[in-house]
């Protein structure tokens, strides 16, 4: 499958180098190729610069949000949720229509320093403006509730034995996003519901950054025991 | 140890007949005992009328809220969220003063149906708003993540292999909730920090209600896997 992958932080990269290493023709999409790839510092996450990434990822292409867009089967939002919206909108709705577009973005806000807080929350999400912004994309919330390492090798963590939720409204899309955790090793996959249970994945944010600074380590997942 | 437990719907009544059948001497606080005692209907959640549920537990006393918490060494906040404020000032200041006051209540919203929304959350918490009305109290949040029967029985779901947290400013009042806890049966407890650690745990309430939908159980619970 063509994937289009919008972001080139941690999450981007995971979600690339996973998906190209399972077979799927993947573009990352950035504002400004030329930009990213002359970077030669650690980002604000400490991540190592882009093009540092990309010498071991030669597969992945590397352009502009609307071109990866338009190449994309599937899209995938990995791009800061504060600027999601407007990455999307660069992207283009006529990229984005009909196609399926897994959001993993979390609306936090570093503003106030740390621990973030959520630029909305409980009665609505970024998922679902996301979905009323481009009524023609297919949005799947999905992967948000784990550190980038996790969401593609959830055997790393526990021999795989957590919880991975997705939310929609179109069940066909549902069922593709599924496939594809499945492909990265998911076994325990949750479907919550419609696009407005995405509110319930993304308020979990804030117990996620708490049990980061307790237990020391990224390396940890919900499970939903029954 | 002297419990009191106030609020007389399910969740109360299952603290009070575990804490009651562990040993401690239990009373649970009420506005009206009379009024409790005379209701032959169940309750607004489907539960039978409390005089039925106290036929089996007459070792559990049953007092105004002012005399219950003054007869506690150790208070527990299991009434509505929506009026646990309004509880705990008949409560009274004096009878919290100095005592560990473990709230298990969640702000939850019904006014719109359902899902419900939450009164208060990311940037503050209802546990904070309780230490905030009653400095002198020793406020703990515990419990208030999980339906009542797996509060006291964590066993009853997948062998008790699930974990439950605890957030609070006094680290000798996590400590005594601890060990009830562990008296319980909770094997994974886990302490996030200070109390402004509940706005995450009372924020994972909006996925509870959505995985109870799904799940079409209340016998489930968070695990941290790591």
């Amino acid at each position: 499958m063509k994937i289009a992958i919008l972001g080139t932080g941690s999450v981007g990269r995971s979600l690339a180098g996973r998906t190209s290493q399972l077979g799927h023709e993947v573009t990352i999409g950035t504002r400004d190729p030329a930009a990213t790839l002359a970077r030669t510092e650690p980002d604000q996450m400490g991540n190592p610069p882009f093009a540092t990434w990309h010498r071991d990822h030669g597969d992945v292409a590397l352009l502009r949000f609307a071109e990866a867009a338009t190449r994309g089967e599937l899209i995938v939002n990995a791009s800061n949720g504060a600027a999601s919206l407007e990455v999307l909108r660069l992207a283009g709705a006529a990229g984005l229509a009909g196609k399926v577009l897994i959001d993993v973005a979390n609306p936090l806000d570093f503003s106030s320093g740390f621990p973030p807080t959520l630029l909305v929350k409980d009665t609505d999400s970024l998922a679902e403006q996301i979905q009323r912004a481009f009524p023609q994309a297919r949005v799947v919330k999905a992967l948000n509730t784990m550190n980038a390492g996790v969401m593609v090798h959830p055997a790393s963590v526990a021999n795989g034995d957590h919880t991975v939720f997705v939310s929609g409204n179109d069940a066909h899309a549902k069922s593709t996003v599924i496939d594809l955790l499945r492909s990265f090793g998911w076994r325990d996959v949750i479907d919550l519901g419609d696009l407005s249970t995405a509110r319930g994945t993304e308020m979990l944010l804030p117990i996620w950054v708490r049990l980061l600074g307790v237990l020391n380590t990224a390396a940890f997942n919900f499970r939903v025991a029954r």
